[in-house]
């Protein structure tokens, strides 16, 4: 049963469920659904595929994410990032419009929820870990700016090609003078709109993490307002005929049972994409799911959350959808509206149902450059190019890795981007790690403590050399502190005796454990002897695995004091005369 | 002048160069050159090339290390591990035998000497650490083993095809009834009579490291005496006329200076072999290098060591050679047989020209058997298998990144057996850093010291939740202490306050201080405080340059205790009155 419970933790919430709370999570299941209609329209064309695939894939996600998910609150659907991903993985496979184009998304959903699957049963939520912050936040403004750069030609009525941000801005501002009047006052016109309903709210991003309740949901609805309002004026000016976008028609009726294409090249090619996708989906997921769920100090499983978001995935690909995830703009008008459990979730996939069923004949007026204006103002609140600079100011190396990602994003695309701000991440932090801090040490007169040479007026003995380490001991690091180690003693002739003291060494791993031994046998063939001080307790269980104990030429001592104190008696002595004389003033 | 010596290390033992040393000098090249003739025969035939390519290669490289080295005694030639590789490398792009074979070893060697050069004067030394102890020595021994297994056929006279142990293995079992029974005469008797004067020897590797000098120089000698006996035999035998195969005619005279053939995309399919014959030629060089010096207190300057092999393998380039580093056997027997300065080297380079000027005609009847059984004898000094279990029992990540490197390396070769282990220690490290240690904290009774909950008798405040951080915080596991408070203080409804106790953090990165931020908000939202106690030094001035000390709802401390003692007054008096009732007694 426990078990049971860990995997389906609707059996927790769903035993307390009752009359009260339904009524609570219907209110905001009205509220939701009237939101998420713009947000699902939009962020399907977004992906390049017709407007009904996006609410398609608002239903069954919402469902499974009820059943499987650990958060209360988080809203899984359709996002701007997770859109724009896709539709750079499918377009060199298959051409907008085509059956091959829809197949591919579904089969990049479904591959996506079987990855994410895998990893929360193998537990290897940790993943996610390695996109740092920097990265991830330097990849969703290079994506928002992307996004925003693209919507703007559907805003004015213009044919923009192009894939990253560097194409598809040159062109559009060269394209300029193509402008499409009906469409630009229809498109500027709800640009203005939404920015001016948003008021002067914050970003959202920067809002979150914040108790007090902002402004007022009713700001959320602006996209829903400007969508009514377009369509009204599209339909009662006449302006289909003067070549603005409309979405036409749209089949109405549920999504049917659909499968992926079983072609083995194509999922192939779909696997890097894929676990990008799932990656980031992932990360932007968990974030706001840990973030709400913190305010009402309740708990997410990272791992269940793993198998959650897979399920959800694989629900939008067996129901014709494409990849989703745990969108931050939802999740919060869902907290917001006062969401209570995830029946909230279920019961908006209901009206999202009931609207694909009934209303799709009134989308059919709908320009899409209102819809192209909703997606603009939703990624602008993404870009936040300040926080480049407080992540420099506070460190290079993260300033550096978020300013490739933004870079190589904007350039070269989201893959690239994002493959390069994880892969420099990962190697300046091993650079980092391989070049230790290591101190000379020495005593401070008269008591039992050793202190950097460099920093602190301290005494040394001419004939011990006290190096403390200031890292743990493994590969990246092993032969620099053998270096160090050898060059040290080659400039100290004068040395007899090397004591290396260990309080901050968490590991040893074998690569260390050999530099130790040839510190040891190189030091031996010279004429000193090496110690160890202040060795950790596992540590030191491992170290009493190998020889290194059995070869050392000198001894492992408790403190750094026991090993000067037992090669020099003289020092001990002076420092107990100074205790001594010290002993009447205390 | 300064940096001219750090470039030109030879301006500084040069100046001091006397007759003695000269006449010293003199006398371990002669031993030398005949220690070298057989290895760099042998070698050659290895890389698949004629064996005048091994001559030429064990000249123009010696010389340049003697100017630019700043190990004393390191020998720089054609070893046996980058000659197997050179050979995997080269075999997809050209047929053995063909000037374009020839052309690819060539531009191999001065893409590696460009990379090495171009490595050391940017300082990248570093990135020869990634290769960990045990991956180096996995792919050491399997590589012996493959070459081992592939020099058996020229032994017995067996043809054998394939490039990866595996694929080896299985036709010379087959095949081994085509013995050809004069060859495995002579190859075999090679075999045993090598055996037996390395006598009882322990292995090289084994010995490196220990002081005494081992049994004999003369052992070393064995495979010259081997190739002597031979090559008589076969002539005076006529075994030549059994199909025994012969080196046959070398032509004599000096390398005449070549050049790489210049086409792009020869280069570009170089490029990774490149990379790894330089890192992996690189880390045999600098052990050997640094355990020499050792052991007569020199310095070995690991980026100016780059510098030097690169121009080696430039010098080997340009004289029509192939890739080269500094060998173990030939620096060892350099060593032990006296060499003070790279003159040795200088010497040797001329000995093996006169070599090749006056006595290739004697090479002809030399059998290829006997040369193959020398690099049998030679490469089964590497192999240690015993080492994965002692690697193993020391620590599990260790042992399996050397198990899967050994493995790769046998199966796949020795390129992806290299970016396997690479590949997966980098992971395991990764994966170690993303779960570090967190202990919950409490008083030990009557002082002012804390410790883990789970292993010392202490008293804990249900209201103040305290955490020792064991670990610095940076991407990998910065999400993980996130989940970890939250997990925390969702199953202590009363905790009021948490205390991060940060001794062992000696690097708080920004995804790490976006995690603390993001834990402050959130425990704020549930009204609770965060303090944080012991931040080392660099690191507070690093959260000086945040938002954190300004929206942390707690404070700093110096201590632990005081964090606690401000808290909870209580507390604070008992602990005084506990010391004040000790005092009488201490």
């Amino acid at each position: 049963m426990t078990m049971l419970r860990r995997f389906l933790p609707i059996l927790s919430w769903g035993a307390e469920y009752s009359r009260q709370t339904f009524v609570n999570d219907l209110v905001v299941a009205v509220i939701v659904t009237v939101m998420l209609i713009p947000q699902s329209l939009a962020y399907a064309l977004l992906a390049g595929l017709p407007v009904q695939v996006g609410l398609f894939a608002s239903m069954a996600p919402l469902v499974l994410y009820a059943l499987f998910g650990t958060s209360r609150t988080l809203a899984v659907g359709p996002v701007a990032v997770a859109s724009l991903m896709t539709a750079a993985a499918v377009a060199p496979l298959a051409a907008q419009g085509t059956p091959e184009y829809l197949g591919a998304c579904i089969a990049l959903a479904m591959l996506s929820g079987l990855m994410l699957v895998g990893m929360g049963l193998l537990r290897l939520g940790f993943l996610a870990n390695f996109l740092s912050h920097p990265v991830v936040s330097g990849f969703i403004m290079a994506s928002g700016l992307q996004i925003a750069a693209g919507q703007l030609g559907p805003v004015l009525g213009i044919r923009v090609e192009g894939e990253t941000f560097v194409e598809i801005v040159g062109p559009l501002v060269r394209d300029l003078g193509q402008t499409n009047v009906s469409t630009a006052a229809i498109g500027v016109g709800s640009l203005v709109f939404l920015f001016w309903s948003r008021g002067s709210q914050k970003p959202l991003l920067l809002r979150v993490g914040h108790g007090e309740r902002p402004p007022g949901t009713v700001a959320k609805l602006g996209p829903a307002v400007a969508l009514v309002v377009a369509t009204l004026a599209v339909w009662g000016l006449g302006l289909a005929d003067r070549s603005v976008a409309i979405v036409g028609k749209v089949p109405s009726g549920l999504p049917r049972l659909t499968l992926p294409p079983f072609d083995g090249a194509l999922w192939v090619s779909l696997l890097a994409p894929a676990l990008l996708i799932s990656v980031i989906g992932y990360v932007e997921s968990i974030s706001v799911a840990l973030t709400l769920a913190a305010k009402r100090r309740q708990r997410v499983d990272a791992d269940q959350e793993l198998i959650a978001l897979g399920a959800s995935n694989i629900g939008a690909a067996v129901s014709g959808g494409f990849p989703v995830t745990g969108g931050l703009a939802r999740s919060v008008v869902n907290f917001e509206a006062g969401a209570e459990t995830p029946a909230a979730g279920v019961f908006t996939a209901v009206g999202i149902a009931l609207v694909t069923l009934f209303l799709t004949p009134l989308l059919f007026f709908l320009p899409k450059a209102t819809l192209a204006a909703t997606i603009v103002v939703a990624v602008l609140s993404l870009v936040d190019l300040r926080a480049l600079g407080r992540t420099w100011a506070y460190a290079k190396a993260d300033g550096a890795a978020m300013a490739v990602t933004i870079l190589v994003t904007l350039i070269e695309g989201v893959e690239p981007g994002l493959i390069a701000g994880v892969g420099l991440s990962i190697f300046l932090h091993l650079y980092k790690t391989s070049r230790p801090h290591v101190a000379v040490v020495g005593q401070i007169p008269g008591t039992m403590t050793f202190r950097n040479v460099t920093r602190h007026a301290v005494e040394t003995d001419p004939e011990i050399l006290s190096l403390r380490i200031d890292a743990s001991l493994y590969f990246p690091n092993a032969r620099f502190v053998e270096d160090l180690v050898n060059a040290a003693v080659a400039e100290n002739p004068a040395v007899r005796h090397v004591i290396l003291e260990c309080p901050a060494v968490n590991t040893i791993d074998y690569s260390a454990l050999e530099s130790l031994e040839a510190i040891n046998s190189r030091l031996k063939d010279g004429g000193i002897t090496l110690h160890l001080s202040e060795v950790k307790g596992p540590v030191m269980d491992r170290l009493k695995r190998s020889h290194l104990l059995k070869e050392l030429t000198g001894k492992v001592h408790l403190t750094h004091y026991d090993a000067v104190a037992s090669i020099n008696p003289d020092l001990a002595r002076r420092t107990r005369d100074a205790k001594r004389s010290d002993a009447p003033a205390t």
